[in-house]
């Protein structure tokens, strides 16, 4: 299968359909069935302690997956998230952005499943895991 | 066994440890392993078509489950959320806050584990449900 | 909704579904939207030290939310477990049966999703909890 | 870090503490936080149609996880699954065996994450995946 949306075909979407969150995130690379995506930490993310909060890190996880699975059915679909089930595994690195790389393991024509892994910016080790569920709905 | 940290105390320590968020947030009531938390839903938590964003509902349930523990345990022990498994199941009202429910069904040396459901204000069925675990550390 | 399928309708159901393990289990009662399912926990059920395998309460719930689901949508529908999102709480009490109590919290045309508790028979504390999601494909 | 435990290890662990299940699982290979095993698919794990149950493919994330925390820390840990999140995403292949390879992905002092994906022996695209957690009691 080919990408039916590009770096910048996702990029133009997310601004566009998602004005009030387009600038958190820069998507790094993106090919099929896989994406990377930056997550600009700024401290509105931050907790005490200086570490990221969990829901930045959920909305990375989300992100990631959506525009992986837009990548490959394109910006006509609606997809919505169904289930997420996120592992916190280390405190982010404090003052570091998190990358999020993720992966399509299923793209079915209802359901599609996958996985992201983040990470801290130049940092080995996983703060995060998570595994989703979206929903595509039928097409018209 | 009883609270050790009533309405009043968490929405103190929220106020002091996550003033970041603590607006966002108003405890309606808590009891022994129970809570019940409004969101007050803003600009920054819609999404499109004017529902509520993925990342919203997760920070509710989060907060949830980890005012319930607190509640329980005090606020010296910083309690770190370990896993989340939240169902997405319709789309909430515009307009509405939302409200999250939590219980504490296990409540151990090392770990809190807890679920927490999600309404829209005066909507009857949830539009979300989320499974919470928490590490609490060592007392010193 | 009214159910479609009874107490007996469901145990005949599994009785000739899936004979392979229907003496496991019994159905205690049934109505719209909730089920309550026993384990029978015989020898193979069991683990060192008297406790009840992971493997026998993952089995107890999936079969409780699929009986539930089958219960309300009738049995020409080929319903398949997508996610299964599971706590273990506390260790099961030995030579106790288990019983699980499943809501069905959303049923849509395509995906239904509840969750269940899980106790050993007179015990309070849960021993599990778990949401599963479903998939029920398209009527012919 | 090295193994603990290796191969050999592994095998007479799973022989002489769980005897129950222990014929039905072979170690393939085990390293440093990474581990394949496979199940020998039999009468017993199958379901109408000839594909394999859920509950056998939650054995197999399973024990996958738990051998692969043990190969790092050893055998006189008691180590517990506390969650497994497990995504069901294809209908295994009638007639082969599964392959679960298992990754550690955090071994703390009281907590171990990682993940399962488990193919059909010869198929290339998963069939399920796991995300599971598990306590590590104490040393005394």
């Amino acid at each position: 299968m080919t990408l039916k949306m590009d770096r910048e075909d996702l990029t133009a979407f997310l601004a566009s359909h998602f004005p009030q969150v387009a600038d958190d995130f820069a998507i790094e690379a993106v090919k099929p069935f896989e994406i990377a995506v930056r997550l600009h930490v700024g401290d509105k993310n931050l907790r005490p302690g200086g570490t990221v909060s969990g829901p930045s890190m959920f909305s990375l996880a989300d992100v990631c997956m959506y525009l992986a699975v837009l990548a490959m059915i394109g910006p006509e679909a609606l997809a919505v998230t169904t289930n997420c089930s996120i592992d916190f595994m280390r405190k982010p690195r404090a003052g570091a952005d998190l990358i999020g790389t993720g992966r399509v393991l299923k793209l079915g024509k209802a359901l599609a499943v996958g996985d992201v892994m983040i990470h801290s910016d130049g940092m080995d080790p996983p703060v995060a895991r998570a595994g989703l569920t979206y929903s595509i709905p039928p097409r018209r």
